[in-house]
């Protein structure tokens, strides 16, 4: 039995709301303990002279919160402190940052100051004057079908997508949405999904508030590692296996064109779906056929292919596409009707608009080539860091680089440090599970969202984190 | 053991899809019924001479497509071809035809011709003239701040909704994601959960899409009945309790104040959190102050208050507001983020905007009037139909009647004749569920997006069916 002192007061503040503020600085004090037992309901409410409600009241709000856990038919238990940290902290919530004095080296999308504002407004007026009301009325939950259309045709000339017509064609309202809704169609509580270790920690969120137990594969230089693959997969019958294929994050791996095969061979075999998430694809730096395992899938059987718009053109329109397999088309309709009825309609149209325009096409280039020369720039940079003991690949494509840190630093100290110093990275811990020998080993460095200038700054901050960080050991 | 005659051809179609479609095929004619067991694999497959993954293949599909429910440790069974009936057949779907021919009483939206276009363009214009591209880039994932600080003014002086700061506030896209949210961070699998009885169907999609187990509460005059549902709150201990206490979906019904604080107190007994959709109280035809379950809950403890945008001003806009209670903000930003990050940023600024251009004002007052004067038609028509035996409240506000229709007629018959004559309803099989003694008994007429000549006109397919009806049974 934990020792409780609590004075409850009249200040207001309901009583179960001071005991939740009680435990929970008990909690975050370390004098209830992970995995330590909270007393029963009745006896503390007894021990406290208050309401069994106002326990349980307490109780709840503490799981509400994540402090505790409750066991069916057993009682409430401290979660994980870990755990707990790990929820706080997300890639994407560091990529956010409104903080515009600081360099951010985590964020992966491109600065709003680079964004096509003047053509995608025209767009817009555009579909304002032709469609009216209409551009504004309810659309059809698969998406605007002209959209569809020209997606239809883009995927088969850029990627050699192939499908019959556009019913294979979902809108989502971003690719985060892709995930929710494949989430939603495929996991039930307690089913397997089998992700990339380290992977993008929003599609966790995703498998995990479905109920879905997380088994995780390491990745190779070509890809997953397919020996590894098989084996959890007879064991845990996955419903899905979820991929990056190009430049994949966090690693900036892409897979090779046998493993692609092979992939999805072990899909055919084991009739499992396989989440294709490619959001890097367009942003190869050499003159290469982008490769997809979508394009290899030929009779839209098993790969769910996700394909964003954000790190071309902008994060804000919320828009994005996949291509489902036949069978799973009504599903999907269904369940997107239940989650937001239908993308906006005005930025489905106006997006059809760009793509029919050219004006995708044009901006594609324009992009890649800034991409590419800020990709050369912070190579060049870190080439001159090489003396600190780094590593990593130089993917030639993507928005960034996976930078191993020597055995004897700590990718978190380095995030803190670099932090106090005004740059923002992501540290690996967001991308691995707790256990991973991994998980305090790398930092991930976007050049997405800075100019050169700030590229040459942070990188200057880096290296004096890194220098820093060697006297300190030495 | 089922007959089985299935010849496998070399179509080119996979022969799990051939298995697949003649399974469909014995399960539509009624050869394989509700509850029957399927072969196990092993020995169909045998049987046909097939390996025993295209048996699997099949039956997941079967499965994927609901005509088959697979039982732990057990087999598959046929699922309830009512059951299957039942979720192809939903509300929002007849709300969102797009054959522009037909007379449309199910939809509860305005129509795209009187959609405020020329004043919200401005808002976009000015918007993207102002922001630049921080209007296209990612928002808080609350949701964008000064929209909601608008919110907050708004709320407090129409509704007398108290709030400390706009940290209650959470932007949702639509008022359906509203509710796929609150699914998400209250409801796990076999939670309890309560609704009225009828209730609106895209509620009930998304409580049972997160495994829950709906229990409805009958509505009175005045609102739900009371005692049943605290009944029902001590067997079930529901995790939330669905309600729409102005102008209800699907029978008009507007709670009183009395009911609203007797509700409140047994939410606050029994420690339940409430859900209060409210897509209606802005439509109030008589000169009302507007109550809301919300505005009682003035420590915001226990209600969550869902408002849409759709009815006043646009549908397509896919933006909506909740207002929540402190102890549940931090996990609708997660779940927020988790599902598609943050809405539209273009359209929150644009609404922002919208609200304090006094746009808003103006235009709810317009709609308002437009409404009204479609609810006299509506209801002065169907006066005269009185002599067929119908019944209906007049709710003075809303967008809709709710009409029973004589005992010895089949609301789902008078939907089948109207649609056949070119007028779409909305009948009551879809607001209960399968069981209820009243699924067949109403039927929904909005008159939302018609305008007077179109009610004129479908008032007489109306009557022409009604008057059908009852010569059949003379």
């Amino acid at each position: 039995m934990i020792n409780v002192s609590i004075q409850f007061t009249e200040s207001g503040q309901p009583k179960y709301m001071q005991l939740f503020d009680y435990l929970k600085k008990l909690i975050a004090e370390g004098q209830l303990k992970t995995g330590e037992k909270l007393p029963a309901i009745r006896s503390f409410a007894e021990m406290l002279g208050v309401n069994n409600v106002t326990v349980i009241n307490a109780y709840k709000q503490l799981e509400n919160n994540k402090y505790i856990t409750a066991k069916k038919g057993s009682g409430y238990y401290v979660s994980g402190s870990k755990l707990h940290e790990e929820e706080l902290f997300s890639s994407s919530d560091i990529g956010i940052s409104d903080k515009t004095s600081i360099i951010n080296f985590a964020s992966a999308t491109p600065h709003p100051s680079i964004f096509p504002i003047e053509s995608f407004k025209e767009c817009i007026n555009e579909v304002i004057e032709r469609d009216k009301g209409f551009a504004f009325g309810y659309q059809d939950s698969k998406g605007f079908k002209p959209l569809r259309k020209s997606l239809l045709t883009y995927l088969n000339n850029k990627y050699s997508i192939k499908m019959e017509n556009e019913d294979n064609i979902q809108i989502v309202s971003g690719s985060q949405q892709g995930i929710d809704l494949i989430g939603k169609v495929l996991i039930n509580s307690g089913d397997y999904v089998i992700t990339e270790n380290p992977t993008y920690d929003g599609a966790i969120a995703v498998f995990k508030s479905r109920g879905a137990r997380v088994v995780r594969v390491n990745l190779e230089q070509d890809g997953i590692d397919l020996i590894d693959l098989e084996k959890k997969i007879r064991i845990c019958k996955p419903k899905l296996i979820y991929v990056m294929t190009s430049f994949q994050n966090p690693t900036t791996i892409s897979y090779s064109t046998n493993k692609l095969k092979d992939l999805l061979a072990l899909a055919r075999k084991y009739n499992t779906y396989i989440v294709e998430d490619d959001s890097m694809s367009d942003l190869c730096y050499e003159n290469k056929r982008l490769e997809t395992l979508k394009a290899l899938d030929t009779k839209n059987e098993y790969v769910l292919y996700l394909k964003s718009f954000s790190k071309i053109l902008m994060p804000g329109l919320r828009v994005g596409c996949m291509v489902i397999p036949d069978l799973l088309i009504s599903d999907f309709t269904k369940i997107k009707h239940a989650s937001d009825i239908s993308s906006s309609g005005l930025i489905q149209r106006s997006l059809e608009r760009y793509f029919e325009t050219g004006k995708w096409d044009e901006h594609q280039n324009y992009m890649r080539e800034i991409y590419k020369g800020k990709y050369e720039f912070m190579l060049s940079r870190l080439e001159k860091l090489s003396s600190y003991g780094i590593k990593y690949n130089k993917p030639n494509g993507g928005l960034y680089f996976w930078i191993r840190v020597p055995k004897y630093m700590s990718a978190r100290e380095i995030y803190d440090e670099c932090k106090a110093k005004g740059l923002l990275l992501i540290p690996s811990s967001i991308f691995y599970d707790i256990n991973n020998e991994n998980r305090d080993n790398y930092i991930r460095l976007s050049f997405a969202s800075s100019d050169i200038e700030q590229i040459r700054e942070g990188m200057t901050i880096l290296e004096k984190c890194l220098a820093e960080n060697q006297k300190c050991t030495k």
